[in-house]
């Protein structure tokens, strides 16, 4: 029973994860989300807007790399994206807690789980960009639904959303598309600082 | 893109599972944990634990259906294990919130998430076993971590979580055997009522 043991300590362990708060506001602004809330809305969205990657892709692999993005997180916390002291040593914090944290598992499921993170932090394979595409665009929805409040708090400005957003073009076009709509309403409301603007 | 737009209605609308609370707490006692976070888990425990299904399942599609089997309590809220008054109304009030929520999906995603959600409650395909299976052990997992907190509070008894596990041995065999001997440690603790219990 030594491998279940395993399992369960890991499964156990990640249970933490619904502890580690995200800076983006639930839909109706009443309180910040967690990054197992977050976790479950990406995999809703994968397997909801799987249509609209621009290649085919192996929607488990893809469901699995949402579910478990963010596990790092349980040692090296999340980091805002527009923090840029915290975002320069992120790298570094986020490997060591992969090391412990998927060392619990079996040796193949630890392996199995890292490359996957590496493949999502890569974000080169076809399910690598779409999750990644994903994983920009649900704070986008989230900040749209509430008055643009995690934006307003941290006085974000358009650059800084388009600069992050580089690749989710790429990743998910329709998709964009329709978030770039929201965007400009959210300027338009002041939620969204215009400076520099070019949308 | 008025299908999108459907789409993104809903990925709203599910936003507010967040908010629907279910009885057991973290594995550290601190607090419950929503339909969310439990979903999330299931997610995780049947990428990892796919190993113990009897026979061999869709591993995607169960995914998909613990992703989605609580959606219906935005509507009808949780109902806990142990209320039997509750418990007598809840297949009618979720069939009325399941054909709300899905239906403001487009037509084919509406039936094919409903399918599955109801292959679930039927709980007789190898996919919905495991997935049933699964969704009642996370909380006994959860109840053993935080010393029973759950348990005590609502003074359950072991013919109680027996009858409510009457079918995990079958959906997962080798994680119900683990299991009773958690259930066993509990009786022995105090945290679950020996009454009647044969364990
Ligand atoms: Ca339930």
């Amino acid at each position: 029973m030594e491998r279940l043991k395993q399992q369960m300590k890991f499964i156990l362990e990640i249970d933490n994860l619904k502890k580690v708060q995200r800076q983006s506001y639930l839909s109706d602004g009443s309180r910040k989300e967690n990054d197992t809330e977050h976790s479950w809305h990406l995999a809703m969205m994968c397997f909801l807007l799987k249509e609209y990657a621009p290649k085919e892709i192996d929607v488990l692999k893809t469901m699995t790399m949402v579910l478990i993005h963010d596990i790092v997180e349980l040692d090296a916390g999340d980091t805002y994206a527009y923090d840029d002291a915290g975002n320069s040593t992120k790298r570094e914090r986020e490997v060591k807690a992969a090391e412990r944290i998927y060392g619990i598992l079996p040796k193949e499921q630890d392996k199995e789980l890292r490359n996957l993170w590496e493949e999502f932090e890569e974000g080169t394979s076809e399910e690598a960009k779409f999750a990644n595409a994903l994983d920009k665009i649900q704070p986008i929805l989230l900040n749209d639904a509430s008055e643009g409040k995690a934006w307003r708090e941290h006085a974000v400005e358009i650059n800084q959303i388009l600069k992050r957003n580089e690749k989710t073009p790429k990743g998910a076009p329709e998709l964009w598309e329709y978030c770039e709509k929201l965007l400009e309403d959210n300027i338009k409301k002041g939620n969204i600082k215009a400076e520099g603007g070019v949308v």
